[in-house]
This record gives C-alpha cells, structure tokens and sequence, in this order.
C-alpha cells in the first residue's frame, strides 16, 4: 500500500489538538506538537506520528501527566536534577535542556539528570537546541530494555540513544543521534513489514544464539548492542548503553535497566521498580568557554570539510558527516510533505474519531 | 618465545630513572611512570612499557619536551583550556584531570579541553583519578590516523578511546574504557606475531575493501570505525570517534584529524597542521551535585549486581561489567609480576644500555 502525504502543517495542527485533548497547555501541546513532528522531519519515522497514539494511550492508563509541575530537586552552579512530574517526555525534555542552556551561559557549561518522564521523542531535538547559543548540546535517554548485554540472554537495556550536536561556522552543524545497538528497532519493524531477512549482528533469539529472524524480538530475543557480538566489539556498545543508562537514571533517581516502564501501554510495568519513571540526562557547553567561538568554528568548517572530500570507496557513495541524512530529509519533507504509512494513517483516524478531532 | 616476568617495582624503578635521564623533574618522572605502567598492570600491553622507547625518540626528535610548564589558556568556573607544552601526554593528562576536578569540586562539574600535548597512556588511569572524590571521571584523547570512517578510502580519526570510570558503593567501579574501533591496534599486533587472520569488521585494505589480512594497516590499509560496515552501525563508531576528536582538539585548538602527530618519531609530521600537538578531553561530575552519594552508591551496587547476575548464554561465560577483567588482571599482575614479550625485553634493554641505566 502506497504512503499518503501530509504537510508539516496538517500534522501539527492535529498533534496540538490530540495533545490539547488530553488536557495539555496550550504551550505544552504546542512544545509536545514540535517535538514529536521533528522525528518526522528528519526521517525517524518509527519515534514521530506514528506514537502519538501510544503517548495517548499511556495517559489513558494513567501513566502520563498532561500538566506536570515540572521541577528542579537538586542543583549547584553546573548540575541539576529535574523531576518531570510523569509529564510527557516531550514537554519535559525541552525544558530540562533549557536549564542546562541556562547553566552553561552562567558557569560555562550545564548538565541536567532528569527523573519521573517518559519517551522523550528523538534525542536529537533536544540536543540542537543548544546550537543557536553557540553551545555543544547533548542528550540521552534510558528505554524499556530491548537489548541483551553482551553473553546475557535477558534483556537488560534500552536502546539508549546519544545525540551530540555541534555547531559550525559556513558548514552546517554536527548532528550524530545514534541508539547504542547495531540497529534501532524502527529498521527492524521495516525489515519485518517487508518480509526481510535481518543482517547477522543486530539481533538474537531467545537462546541468545545470533540470528537473522526479522521477528525474533517478539519471540523473546533481543537487540544486540552497537558490535553485534564480542568478537567485533559488543562489549563496547553495551558499555555505551551503560554509560546512557547510569547517567539518565542512577543520577537522577529514574528507573534503569530491566525496571524502565515500556512504551506500550497494555505491557504491565515491571515489578521492584527502584526508581521513577524514565531518565534523561542532558548536557550544554558554551564554545567560548573554551576559545572564541569563531575559532572553534572555522576550524570545524575546516573539520567537515576535510572529512566530506575525502577519497571514497565509491564514487556514488561519498563520505557523508554526522547529520547530513537527517538534514537533507528534514529540508525535502518541509517542502514536499510528509509520507505516512497506511497502518499510521488508521490509527490516527482511530483516535482522532475517538477525541472528536477532525483528521 | 616465553614471555620474561618482572616485577612492578623493577619496572616503576627503571622507568623513573629513563625518564628522568631525558629530563624529566623526579615528580614527573614518578608520574610518568606511573601512567605508563598502570597499562601493563591492567593488561593493556599495547600501551604500557612496550612504548617507553617510542616517548624517549619523540624527546631524541625534540617533539617531547621533558620539562614543560603546563598553563591554563582560558578558563570558567566549570571549564579550562590547558597548554601542555609539548610535554608527556603522560604528565600533562593527570595534570588536566586535576583541574577538572578541582572545578567539580567548586561548581559540581569540571571540563578541561588540552591542546599541544603527547600520547597519554591509556585513557582510564586519568578518570579512574574521580572515583576516590565521589566523582564521575570521563577521559578522551585523540590519536594519529588509523582509522577510515564510513566509505572512506583515507583515514582520517585515530582510535580514540572514551573512558568513563563512574564509582560504586560496595562493589568495584564501573570503567568503561574503549576505542571507538571495532578492536583496538593492540589486538591487530597480537594477530600479526601470531600470523593469524583478522576476523572480518576489523580493517580494510588499501582500496578500501574489507579484509581478514591483519597486515593490511602496513599495506596502506585502515582500522574499522565501531560496527565495521555501514550495515553493522559503523557510521556510529565513525560519529564517536569524530566526537572525541572534535572535544580533545577542535575545542582546545590541537590538531586533528589527518593532522594529529604520529606516535613513531620516524614517521614525518603531516603537513598544514591546523593546531598544537596532540588533544585530550577530560570531564569529572561530583555524584552529590546531583543526588547524596549514598543513594547513588546504593543504586549502582544494585546496577551491577543485577546485570553481574543476568543469565547468560553459557554458564562458563558469565555477564561482566566494563572494567571487570582489567581490575582482575591488574590484581593478579600487581601480586605475581608483569609478562614481557621478549622484543620488548630487548627494546627496553637497547635504551638501558643508550642511557646508562642499569636493566
């Protein structure tokens, strides 16, 4: 079945209504509305529209806060914990980071542990905010455990992703978000809609034996952290997952590893759980708390520069810098709409018949 | 041939008399030493005694100066940019942490970017120096370039390690330390002497090709970027190693990239360097800045237990936690003594004999 295009308006003035719907601000459907949309801008699909019925859902359980207080708990010069009130992670995210930003214009640079949210969108549009003030940002975030550690059978971590974002001078920023497995589970569910073979690496079945069964998660396997297995360096990707984990959550007093509350709303929440909610961590550093900004810049250009014209393995395959798919989406699809899935498109009339909002 | 044991004080004692017959103040030298052979006692042998003789030619190339004065460039309250004055990366680096955590202990964070710096040994020792402050320790630095990132014929990054020592209550830390390679160069040179084969995902050959031969490197060759193709998420290990080389050096003003000095003081520095030497990255995050140290200890100690006590794929192949097996082998060699290959026996007995130094 063939995708149908929205434009950016379209969606977003349904998103702010769903969110209004549910008892949201203004501000906060409006903020939640951006943040959700910024996924299906930039080609991450899987985290965009298509979960606005799952956050819906997870409000309809109770599990969600549509008008959070939310709050700092603890804080010095540089560091703060933010608890989210079990408010939307894409209310609550933003204006963590923005106390980071805050931090970093006073003292030099800022880091914000987060507590008590939810599923934050893409790690990406939290981090970027920092890049107006000609800061560094970065952003990570603990999930429901999906992915075995390495030798493990059991699941013990999200998919945890890290977004550093860099400014530059005349060359666009530098935007790596990457989740801490091979793959996200989003190339997965594309895998599984096509009837694909998974590469050997990105998962493992219930056994813990490696295997290319697109649906194997479902079956009781597992996502395999960024390496595949130890051999080709799974202990570092699980390492990395760790690091996400530690600082969104054991900093912050969130739940972490196998105790994280999962997305789907019919799943039971996990028993013994030692913490609240999900974590975030955020981090913001101003550039000129090292060397003038216009330093660092041109020699960023000089950076990127260096890197997109180096000699690649194929002429039609150049070497690309972190950021540029995203960007290069994120520019077509403002233009020229976003596509939805069919099964997306459904359940968006679903809710949308269900709150009384024209779609 | 076998390998020679020796003992931790033989070693400490030899190296402190080499380094200070290069010039080096006696406080220097003991921590230079000390640096260098905390990577032997955890086993990294790549980066320990094995390379003594390579920092003693860098000071006969007059790229070491054994006698630097370490300055701070620029600073605020939670940031500094450190001058090493083209000294031992190994001074210079514990130096820079302890400006780090000296500014956490201010503000609860501290961030130093160095800039005109050497090798630093192996990335660990230096955040591993947080842990007794109730701090988080980070630790990055750049390298000469080994490294191809995705689709690229050149290399352009170093190996890059990140480490990330975070403290526990009553069980060990928590030290992730890792290139941001598939396998680190250590483990190709262990392949060579062996004359056996690279597994796949490790390194390309000279036109960019995946191959098994592990002397491919020499051969105009590179090391994999994390994930070792695109398919495996090597464009994450790529965006890592980027990240490390833009904090260490773009952010304080060395040089990077392709323009990173080479270790080998018989390779020809690269022409148009853009900067100062060689760059590190160190980060310390005071646990009470963000939650009381107890409950932070508390929550870590059942972090790992929880993953320490994950079934795993094999009963014999249990689910470890980063910085188990070095710890152990760091107890182990501190007790019984420290292996030597023979070759480095001999390197080590050409400088004794060069400098007057009995071995």
């Amino acid at each position: 079945m063939e995708s149908q295009i929205f434009t950016y308006g379209q969606l977003n003035e349904f998103t702010i209504k769903m969110f209004r719907a549910i008892g949201c601000s203004d501000e906060d459907a409006a903020l939640a509305a951006d943040v959700l949309l910024s996924a299906d801008l930039r080609g991450v699909d899987s985290h965009g529209i298509a979960r606005l019925s799952g956050y819906v859902r997870l409000w309809e359980a109770g599990r969600v806060n549509a008008d959070p207080e939310i709050s700092i708990v603890h804080e010095t010069p540089s560091t703060a914990v933010v608890d989210g009130d079990s408010g939307l992670g894409l209310v609550v995210a933003p204006n963590a980071m923005k106390i980071a930003i805050e931090k970093a214009r006073q003292v030099g640079t800022g880091w914000v542990s987060v507590q008590n949210s939810n599923h934050y969108g893409i790690a990406a549009r939290h981090a970027m905010m920092a890049l107006e003030h000609d800061m560094i940002g970065i952003s990570m975030t603990n999930a429901s455990a999906l992915v075995a550690p390495t030798f493990s059978v059991e699941r013990l971590l999200g998919t945890n992703p890290i977004c550093v974002a860099i400014p530059a001078g005349e060359e666009p920023a530098f935007v790596a978000d990457m989740a801490t497995t091979t793959a996200a589970n989003g190339k997965l569910e594309i895998l599984q809609r096509k009837k694909e073979a998974a590469p050997e690496g990105w998962i493992q079945d219930a056994s813990g034996t490696g295997t290319t069964d697109a649906h194997a998660l479902k079956n009781g396997g597992a996502l395999l952290p960024l390496g595949g297995d130890r051999e080709h360096g799974s202990h570092k990707g699980y390492a990395l997952g760790a690091i996400v984990d530690i600082f969104s959550a054991v900093l912050s007093g969130a739940n972490y590893g196998p105790w994280v509350p999962p997305f789907p709303a019919y799943v039971p929440m996990p028993t013994g759980m030692p913490g609240k909610g999900i974590g975030h961590f955020f981090g913001a550093m101003r550039i000129d708390a090292f060397r003038p900004a216009s330093d660092f810049k041109h020699h960023m250009d000089n950076w990127i520069r260096r890197f997109r014209s180096a000699k690649s393995i194929k002429e039609d395959v150049p070497v690309i810098i972190p950021g540029d798919p995203e960007r290069f989406l994120e520019k077509e699809r403002a233009e020229n709409g976003i596509p939805l899935l069919p099964a997306v498109v459904e359940d968006l009339q679903s809710i949308a018949k269900r709150f009384s909002i024209p779609f």
